[in-house]
This record gives C-alpha cells, sequence and structure tokens, in this order.
C-alpha cells in the first residue's frame, strides 16, 4: 500500500519530519530567520500541553506570574562571569523608534545601553527575588511564567531549534538545600507525568553528566527520549542551582535565628521543542499520530454528500452523531469531535485528517444513515477500515482512546527498547557500535566522571544523555582510563 | 473609620491608583524602562480574563495560532506609508550575539536589516494570509494569538501604558464586505460580554469617529468604561480594515465565479490595559474590590491561632470549612478557597486580603469552632463584620457572591449616570463644563463629521470617545459651525 507522505522515515528522517509538519499543518518557517509561524493545528497540540503542564505546576503550590521580555546589558554582565558557558546568540535591542527618512525606516531613538530579549529568565527573575525576598516567611518562593524567549539560531529546524520559542519557565528560591533539591526533583517528575502520561513519550529520568549540565547549575536533572531515528531529546530538565544564583542575584534572607542566609534556587523549563519530540516519537509514514490526551479533536466525521437529495439529513446525522460523541467523556473532558463541511471530497478529507493524526476518522454516506452505521479509520490501523453501527461507536469511543493511547506507548517503548545496547564495555565497544556497525539508539556503559570523556565523545558526535536513577549496581570500567567504574550512563548522539 | 489606604480616591486619583496595586501586590515597575512585573495576584486576574475572553472567542470559531516577535524592517516598510499614523515607537532588534570585550560584554553580530519588536502584527499575519489564501474556499480565515507586544513608553502607567504588554489579536480574513463587518461587531460584543459580565464594568459601545479610528481602518468599533475620576478608558476596539490591508499584503483570492478579489479584513484586540480599568473602576479607600467572577480567591479563610492547644483543631476546621466551600459552585466552576496559613496576625491578614479585593474573607478561632460559627467580611461591606452559622455561609455563599457581583456593577453604573452629562448644546457649553465649572465624566453632544472639530478638542485635553450604538434621534447643532447635526457623540478626557 502507498504512504500518504512522499518520504518515508527509514530513507529520510529529517526529510520525512519536515513533510510530517507541512502535510498535518502544524507550523512553517517566517520570513525572519529561525522564526516559525505555529499554525491552528500545531498550536492547539500545544495549548493541550499548557493546560495540562499548568495545571500540575499550579497543584504543585507555584503561581504564574510575568516578568519583562528585555533584560538590560548590565544585569546579563552581573551573571556572565558566573554562567560562561552560556550561549551569547541573543537578540539586542539598541533603538527604540523608527523614522521616516527619505520614504524609507530607519532606526532612531538610541539606548543609552543596549536591552537583551530574553534567552531565559534566570537573571530578571533573580533580581527581583532578591528584592522580594527578607525573611523566612517569604520562602519558599514559588514562581512560574510562560513566555516566549529568543537564542539566535544559526541552524534552524521547526520545533526543535528555532530563534523564538514558547515555553515555560519555573523558579523558586527556598531555605534550605534539601527543599531546593526536592523541588528540582519533583518538577522533573512533573514533566515525566505529562510527557509519558499525555504525550505518551517514554522517558528516562536521570541526572545530566558535569559537562551537560546548565551553566551554573549545581545539578541538572532531565527525562530523555528516544526519538524514531535512535536519536535524544532532552524532553525536560530541572535544575538545582544551588546557591550560585542566589549570591550573585544576593537573594538572602533573615532566617530565624535572626542570621542571614543566602537562599538555594531551582529552575526548570520545557518548550514547544516537546512538539517536535512528539512528531519524532509517534508519527509514521502516512503523517502524524497524535496521542488522544495531546489531540485537538478525537473524532472527526466527514459526511459523505452524494446528492442535493441526501445532503441535509447526512448532515444533520452526523451533527446528532457529534452531539452523542461529545456528551461521551476521556480523559476527564468531554470528547472533541469535528463535522467536516469543507467543500472537498470525502477521500482527500479522509487523508487530510489522517496525515493531521486525528485519533478517529469516521465517514458518514447516505447507506451509513439508513442503516445507522458509520465507516471507521483508527489512526494506528488505517488500513483497516471498520463497519460500526453508531451505537457500537458510540459505547466503546473511550475504550478505543484508551486502546489506541496504549498502542502508541507501548510502540514507543518497543522501539527504544530494539534500540538500546546495554552495558558496553570499552570505548572501542561504544566506537564500533556507532561508528564501524553504523549503530544508533542508546548505549549503556560506565560513566567515571574522568573530564577527558567530552572530547573523546565529541569525535564521535555523542554525548551522555544522563546518569539514570535506576542503576544497574554493576561494576565495569571507566572509558576513558579503564580504571573501575560503577555509574551507569546513556550513550547518544542527540538533538 | 481609618481607611486601610494612606492616600484616598477624591484627593489623588494617581497615587490612589499606584497605592491601590501596591497594597494589593499586583504588579511593579522593572529595572527596564516602562517594562512592569505582573505579580502572582495581578497574573491571576489576567488569566482569569484570558481564559473567558479565550472561550468567547473559540466558540466564535477563531483559532489560536503564533506569529513571530519579530517584524522585519521591510515588511513595516511595505505598510509604512499606508500607516502614516501609527505610533512608531518600537524596540528595533540590530545584532544577534553578545560578545565579551575587555570584561565587558557588548553587542555583535550586525544584522543585515534590522527586526522590529511586534508593536502589533497585521503585517507578519497579513503576510501569511496572502501565503495561505488562495480561493474563496479558504475564506473565512479568523485567526487569534496571545501575545506580548511592545511599544516604547516615555511616560509609563502600570497596566495602563506599558512599554511591553500582554494582549491577544484577533485577524480575520472575509469573502464579502458584509461578512467582514458582522466580524468587527461580533467581536465587540464578545469584548462587552467579558468586560461587563464577568469584569462587571458598564460600557457604551459605539463607533470611533474618522480621527480616532486605528490608523488604516475604515472603522473602528469600542467600548468605553467610565474610571472614578470621571475619564474614559477603550475598553476594547474591533476594527473594520476594508480592503487596505489586504490590498498593502495582497491577500486575494480566487472567487467562485473564477475572478480574483482582495479579501476583507479585521483585527480586535484587548490587553493587560482592562487590569486597570478594573481597579480604577472597582476599587475604594480600602484597596481593590474584585467582581467575584475574576477574583482568583472568593474567600480566604484566616485561622486564629491563640494557643497550641487549640491550633490543630482550628485548623482542621479551617481545611473542612473550605473543602465544603470548594463543593459548591460559582460561575460554572467550584468556588476558590484559600487557607491563610501564614506567620502573621490574623488583623494583618486581613487587611492584606480586604486590600487584595478577596470578596470574602472568613476568620475562625478556637470559640468559633465550638460554636459552629464563622465572623465574615464581605469585601463591599467592610465595617459589617457578621456571625454566621458555618452552614448559613455555606448555604448562602454563592447568593452572596452573586449579590456581591451585582452591587460592584450596580455601583459602577451610577457612577457613571452621576457624572455624564446629556445634550451638551455648543462648543462654550462644553468648555464651561470642563474648565470652567471643573466638571469631569461624559458629555454628549452632536458631531457632524466636521474636521474642525479635533484641534478645538485638544486644546481641552478632550477627545471624542465615540458615536454610541444607542443614538437619541435628536436635532442639534455642529460645535464647529453650528450647523445642523443629528449624530450624538461622548466627548471626555481619556486615558
Amino acid at each position: 500500500m502507498k504512504n500518504a507522505l512522499r518520504v518515508r522515515r527509514s530513507e529520510n528522517f529529517a526529510d520525512w519530519y519536515q513533510e510530517v509538519i507541512r502535510e498535518a499543518d502544524l507550523a512553517e518557517n517566517s520570513g525572519v530567520r529561525g522564526c516559525m509561524v505555529i499554525k491552528p493545528w500545531g498550536f492547539a497540540i500545544w495549548e493541550n500541553l499548557q493546560q495540562k503542564l499548568d495545571r500540575l505546576i499550579k497543584e504543585t503550590g507555584h503561581d504564574n506570574c510575568y516578568f519583562p521580555i528585555f533584560i538590560p546589558l548590565e544585569l546579563m554582565q552581573k551573571e556572565a562571569a558566573h554562567v560562561e558557558g552560556f550561549a551569547k546568540e541573543m537578540a539586542v535591542v539598541t533603538h527604540h523608534r523608527l523614522v521616516m527618512k527619505d520614504g524609507k525606516l530607519v532606526p532612531d531613538g538610541e539606548l543609552e545601553s543596549p536591552l537583551i530579549v530574553r534567552p531565559t529568565s534566570e537573571t530578571i527573575i533573580g533580581e527581583a527575588m532578591a528584592r522580594w525576598i527578607k525573611s523566612y516567611r517569604d520562602l519558599p518562593l514559588k514562581l512560574n511564567q510562560w513566555a516566549n524567549v529568543v537564542r539566535w539560531e544559526m541552524r534552524p529546524r521547526l520545533f526543535l531549534r528555532t530563534s523564538e520559542f514558547l515555553w515555560q519557565e519555573g523558579h523558586t528560591a527556598h531555605a534550605t538545600r534539601d527543599e531546593a533539591i526536592e523541588e528540582t526533583k519533583l518538577m522533573l517528575e512533573v514533566y515525566r507525568r505529562v510527557v509519558e502520561g499525555a504525550m505518551r513519550i517514554p522517558t528516562i529520568p536521570g541526572e545530566k553528566s558535569v559537562s551537560e549540565r546548565f551553566p551554573g547549575a549545581d545539578a541538572t536533572h532531565t527525562i530523555e527520549a528516544m526519538m524514531q531515528d535512535g536519536r535524544a531529546l532532552q524532553a525536560g530538565t530541572s535544575h538545582f542551582l544551588g546557591q550560585n544564583f542566589a549570591k550573585a542575584a544576593n537573594i538572602s534572607f533573615q532566617d530565624k535565628e535572626g542570621g542571614v542566609s543566602h537562599a538555594y534556587t531551582t529552575s526548570w523549563g520545557a518548550s514547544t521543542r516537546l512538539i517536535g519530540a512528539l512528531i519524532m516519537t509517534h508519527s509514521d509514514d502516512d503523517g502524524l499520530r497524535l496521542p488522544p490526551k495531546m489531540a485537538p479533536q478525537h473524532v472527526v466525521i466527514v459526511p459523505i454528500l452524494r446528492d442535493e437529495a441526501s445532503r441535509d439529513e447526512v448532515i444533520q446525522a452526523a451533527e446528532t452523531l457529534a452531539k452523542r460523541l461529545r456528551a461521551q467523556r476521556f480523559d476527564d473532558e468531554p470528547v472533541r469531535v469535528k463535522v467536516d463541511l469543507r467543500d472537498d471530497s470525502p477521500a482527500n478529507k479522509r487523508w487530510a485528517w489522517i496525515k493531521k493524526g486525528v485519533p478517529f476518522v469516521v465517514e458518514l454516506g447516505p447507506r451509513d444513515v439508513a442503516a445507522g452505521t458509520v465507516a471507521l479509520v483508527r489512526r494506528d490501523a488505517i488500513a483497516d477500515k471498520r463497519n460500526l453501527t453508531m451505537d457500537e461507536f458510540v459505547g466503546r469511543l473511550s475504550d478505543e482512546l484508551n486502546e489506541l493511547d496504549g498502542v502508541l506507548h507501548d510502540a514507543a517503548l518497543a522501539y527504544r527498547k530494539a534500540n538500546m545496547v546495554e552495558g558496553v564495555a570499552s570505548f572501542a565497544d561504544l566506537t564500533e557500535h556507532f561508528e564501524t556497525k553504523g549503530g544508533t539508539g542508546f548505549v549503556t556503559a560506565k560513566y567515571s566522571g574522568d573530564p577527558g570523556i567530552d572530547a573523546k565523545l565529541g569525535e564521535l558526535g555523542l554525548t551522555i544523555r544522563c546518569l539514570p536513577y535506576e542503576q544497574s549496581g554493576t561494576e565495569g570500567k571507566c572509558l576513558v582510563t579503564g580504571a573501575p567504574a560503577t555509574v551507569d550512563a546513556i550513550y547518544a548522539k542527540a538533538y
């Protein structure tokens, strides 16, 4: 059977990814270098993700707020020494006016000091925390914001690397080290719950190695997911910043005994990049496949309008069916149903919704109406068109959605298991796996903390993705020195 | 009785406004000129507003999406001639990198052509529409985005005028003039429903006079509200753009007959400015007063913890009461209740929540627990502390919330009526009202369309707020020429 996309995953993964996005109408490049337009279907998926994440962020005691998009250069400067490693590809605002000169708009009103469009908000939020926190009574302070951030990208890719992206960034301050560490882990678990539970992307939670930490952090925790080309994608990170940022920004408080201490801070973020992860985890050669909890529509009904005589009757039957379906619940919400009345052929419509990843496409023609049946395609088995009575379909819908949910998750997990090699013993074996054998996927091997490892990995285009929480407890050898080492790490190529 | 704020509305409205914001902890100025930090309580109010508006925007068939924050200068240039009047105070990005030079961060990587931080998105969305719309089948196209925008402010005021603000901007394209006009009016009605229905701010809907239109629009519709200093605040605008923007951006389509036409477009926006309107409409000399539908918490319970012996019992009773209250519904949602366990005195806590505008502050001490009662303050009558049984309070809560909702609306409407003078006959009378008599508020008088009116009004610091939909049908005289005129207009000082 011919596939709906022209490019297959197995042939050219990068081109396939672009085609999935284009055919599902999720997003497109804009005229501004590296900035994307998120189109309605893509944005509705993002809104579902936002809603789920936002609920958990609030349930865990965080308040949403909003900080300015601009960061004064001097403030950046204050942290610059501290966060040496931080990417400095940032958008710099130098003027605050346009004037017309010889019929052309030109910048005018040069600022005394440039402003940076936020690449992340540690500095500006840290400055506010320093003002707001005076006593232990003001702690913990647990803030979150949904915002756009800008990091200039020389090699942009839709959702994965864009100069502007949308995200949430959480920033918290605590009186004690333990409490801040607990917060860091709690928020990673929040990410894991949403990414695995709603997006159905299997992840491996763990800690980053020293060189992969967020610059300035004492520890970075991460959930790592495997895409269908075997590469890793970091699907959420949570940073324990120790007192480093608190000292740079002077976030201090009077403790119960009257002494003054620096707070311990954390930060954590998840972005529109996750939509890229969703696409690369679940899509197939017929386009996007959406886990039901992320789908803007669960069911699209395509009425087959053969002639004027039956037209009204079929449309009415479609609306009646939609209403019955909307009375069902899935994931604690009414089932989302659309009747597609656009001016196009049923086959075109069916394929459009398949490529958009809708869980169920239902066709309903005059004969179906007469017989009380529907013709049904579930996104994980599009070759298998089924005929059900309307009653059967309505009654089974939520079970079927749950089944599809499980199928997508299990397929992703099976892929990861099939592409994971455990316990590689030496750097030579690692090289052989990734280079000689053309292997992909994740490899577990030992990690001793020897800083020499990063350069060696760099030559292979590999990084350490994380030191998984779940450790084997076995003993092995450091890949650099051959000395005994016990910590398991995951090695992979990454997005 | 002494008031909770130091400044009274009647003494210094501008200072009072600042104090309401500070004491309710809504927002503050940041280190970046004109940019504000929206703090958790202020942001939660904004989220309530967003949620209500977003629901209606979706129910009326619009899709959310997201367009880049940067607009290429050349694109701006294309519309520049067209939108001559448009404010050109914009943030201009000229570099894309920071480098460290002699220990200092300095801008580097000059862009070939500058980028503008969007002041509004007509240009960039228009460019996309031109690409997306090919045939009448693609129409109507009804988009909305929630975004931050930047218009450099020389004289910023929290919420009212900030260099960066948050808003939604709707942009639609239609095949016919009539459909676009209908859309323009529909979205004004959506604004009116939220601003009057949820924010309880009375408004006067109408059309702007020619000189007050959005630059480039064929018509601007507005809802105008009166603040407690008698000045007008534009609480939402909806623009019928005719084919003006469609021609500039070349948004054209093949119609059913095979011809090619330019689309008719609209745009409409509402911003964080509405929070300023909320504050200035409902607050009193004791701080913010929140209409219940906008309140982040409906009830705050302050446990009175006199001694260790009764501490646990009181806290448990407070939590039990909170749970019972949360099982009640208001405005189609569970009642929002907080138990305030912060380390502070009950009186301080009570006043803090009064100043934050919470509808009900409930105090609960050991004697209340024993007697099954609560001591209650409703925000519109804080001098009147009431004692109710817990059962009474739980049973009456939703009625009381509705009552408060009505009280706030009626007070605002009464204020407007008391400060509105109808049918002023001449410019001399208008001058007398606003200058000689020190009058404020709204004045209705005739408007003939004579362009001479704007300069004359400018001298008095007045503008025409709108030509209300509701017209008296009387005949009168043009304020400029004295010629007969029939159209009523509202004249006022405005924010």
